[in-house]
């Protein structure tokens, strides 16, 4: 893709339209969307020019808001209101929505009455919904009709649903009573009719359903598109498998990103430094605070370090074994609940399964330590201090580890904020003061 | 669904097997899956019994390794020829993936001569490559064919598709030569020929493929399938959207389990204490060895330790941040490199931009902490010493945190493994070094 934004970089600057329009014809929309990414202001106004409108519409689909902005400041109102005709009501919603209100006003007039007012109802829902995430181009039919009418009806507004591998079967109500696909329709005897051959058992959503569980159904049932409906069934749109493609990602990235102490999640670009440290600082000067815990454990300690200062040398290994421990645990169970593998109920037999392996760990880890103590400082009690101390300390890690995505869970928080760094900092507070607790136990044998 | 699992375990106890068969009827494939986890093995029998084939074809193609032999367990060779008859390739494929040898070829001995020499081409193929996760039951015409012929082939194959609504264009050599939608093919004229209306530029991937490459491919041009090719540009099968989503889950849970040092994955089930212990213990133990250098580096720094006993209280608040700084800025990296919205080449761009954001936040935090312990301690050199080591552990946490995942990338490594806990352990070195150093220097003002 680099080499394909530099040759067209190169068309561009050697004015060379012919074979620039040739290129930029071949292209899929999704490659000119990554080539628009890296495009002067300069560059995008010539290459605007040359993508036709139906393009055009499929690239706004895919870019974010950056290139969004630069692109549509090169659109006459003339192709835009084309463009926006060509757009799935879904994508124009997402376009929309990172307008400010006055522009987004400004383009609902540029769109038809019956689909404005679709839109700005779209605009209503919680972004991250159902409803946020559904478009309205979806085939419907009256449960009626015969195949051979509709097969003949798909024919006609084929061009214009995103979906059209499912039918839904709707009564006079609009309320949803089946679905068959354009597989089974196709199968069928032209002279059936769609309700005899139309499965009633419907896997449907709420518009109110968070996006990641929307997600989660398409892809337990292998769906290409999943009907949106509202507390009276009646239908009111469908999400496509593409879009839950992107919420996949959008998901786990946002859980990566929770897990390393990110508050807010996004690729970062370059010249966004302040919003860089903004959305940073606010944990690390929290987590900086939590961390003072420890420094009081020290303190309360200050005359066994006094005596004794080879424990400090511990300390990091203590620390950062606890650490790693306790995040391995984490991973497990906050990816698991956040795919649904393990469920809230389940943590019992959780926590007893991770002691398990915690105890084993901690005793493999402990007599390590133990031993390389004792080797390198030839002191056989500073070597059982500090290995009796990774033992707890271990422990202790898995436990907490373990539990806490759970407990997060239980009050409805994102388990995947709980994460990492957070529990790091606890745990090195424990973890200091099993072992110079064992320490003062021991001061006179050390 | 616990639900649905209880009321099923209650009617299975019960022997009510007139309600049993229609709650099993009405369940989809994929309930039944989940339902099967979870049952015994005196349970898992009687459903069986009352599933039909062609649901335990689906079922089987959802469950994994364990489910998996408990329902192979109950099913006799006649129905499992039936059952392998119904299943598509590439999940018979993953099912006698799991088996050995031995079982793997008596169940070869079950299948039609044809499809078991497909079946034993495919088990060929790396798993995780394209070749290992394609399909052969995509549906190719030749591109004389007509509209109408071409709709009337459909009607007749497309029980045995798994995906019929992208039609390949193939000449007499298998040579992939276009592709049409059904909804392209259901709105043409009838008369027309396949080559006139199909698309000769076909978005392919080649058989060796990684299957993260293959997922992103699909999910850039929101295509339903990507057919498979090899070298010669021959069509030897397709790769479905549902089996893109499950392998954009796992490479989600792969990276967040590398990045928490996991060395393998696997949601963990109970009974498996051994094998979580082999998974994690490895990675512990390179860590805690690793973690040593900080040891080594207070053993230097001893004398300065015995003299100023309050350093100590703040070593885990400076390594603490810095690792928390290092794993901000590798999240962003590692997640944006995987799902392709970094590229390797920007390292430079990237390193410049993180070292603003790196540079702002230390001197924020470093200002918190030096009036921290100038405070608390009330000396104010104390608060110096601690607040630089503050700012230049976090500037080489930011650098170390931004370049590490490139650089491993750049060889061709996953980044996701370099990730958290190394990472941190190396930054303790470095964090505790600058520490010290800045202390000795000042060790007269202590």
């Amino acid at each position: 893709m680099e080499e394909m934004t530099a040759e067209i970089k190169k068309l561009i600057a050697r004015e060379d339209e012919a074979l620039l329009q040739q290129k930029v014809d071949e292209l899929y929309p999704a490659d000119l969307a990554e080539v628009l990414v890296d495009t002067t202001e300069e560059e995008t106004e010539v290459l605007v020019d040359l993508i036709e409108e139906e393009k055009l519409a499929h690239i706004l689909a895919e870019v974010d808001y950056e290139v969004e902005k630069k692109l549509l400041k090169f659109l006459s109102n003339n192709r835009l209101t084309y463009i926006l005709d060509e757009m799935y009501s879904d994508d124009v919603v997402d376009l929309l929505g990172a307008l400010n209100i006055g522009q987004t006003k400004e383009f609902l007039t540029l769109m038809k009455q019956e689909e404005a007012e679709q839109i700005q109802h779209l605009l209503g829902y919680d972004e991250e919904s159902a409803g946020g995430r559904m478009t309205t181009e979806y085939i419907a039919m009256k449960q009626d009709k015969t195949v051979a009418e509709s097969i003949q009806k798909l024919r006609d507004i084929a061009p214009e649903a995103e979906m059209i591998y499912y039918i839904y079967v709707v009564d006079e109500k609009q309320e949803l009573t089946g679905v068959l696909s354009m597989r089974e329709l196709i199968a069928a005897s032209p002279e059936k009719k769609v309700k005899d051959i139309m499965h009633e058992q419907v896997i449907t959503v709420n518009l109110s359903l968070d996006q990641e569980e929307v997600a989660q159904i398409i892809s337990k049932y292998d769906l290409l598109a999943v009907p949106v409906v509202n507390r009276q069934g009646l239908l009111l749109g469908i999400i496509t498998f593409d879009d839950i493609l992107d919420v996949i990602e959008e998901e786990a990235t946002e859980d990566m990103h929770k897990m390393a102490g990110n508050v807010e999640v996004d690729v970062e670009h370059e010249g966004e430094v302040i919003n860089g440290v903004i959305r940073r600082l606010p944990w690390l000067i929290i987590l900086l605070f939590a961390s003072l815990l420890s420094a009081n454990v020290l303190e309360f300690f200050e005359d066994v370090l006094n005596t004794v200062v080879i424990l400090t040398f511990f300390m990091p290994t203590l620390a950062g074994t606890g650490g790693n421990a306790a995040t391995q645990s984490l991973a497990v169970v906050v990816r698991g609940l956040a795919i649904g593998d393990i469920k809230s109920k389940e943590i019992l037999g959780y926590l007893w399964n991770e002691l398990k392996v915690g105890v084993l760990i901690a005793l493999s880890c402990g007599l390590i330590i133990g031993l390389v103590a004792f080797i390198w400082q030839g002191n056989y009690m500073l070597g059982t201090v500090v290995g009796l101390a990774m033992i707890g300390n271990i422990i202790t890690a898995t436990v907490i580890g373990t539990a806490m995505p759970f407990i997060i869970n239980y009050f409805g928080a994102d388990p995947a904020v709980a994460a990492g760094p957070f529990i790091t900092t606890l745990i090195d507070v424990f973890g200091y003061f099993i072992y110079f607790s064992l320490a003062k136990l021991f001061i006179n044998y050390l």
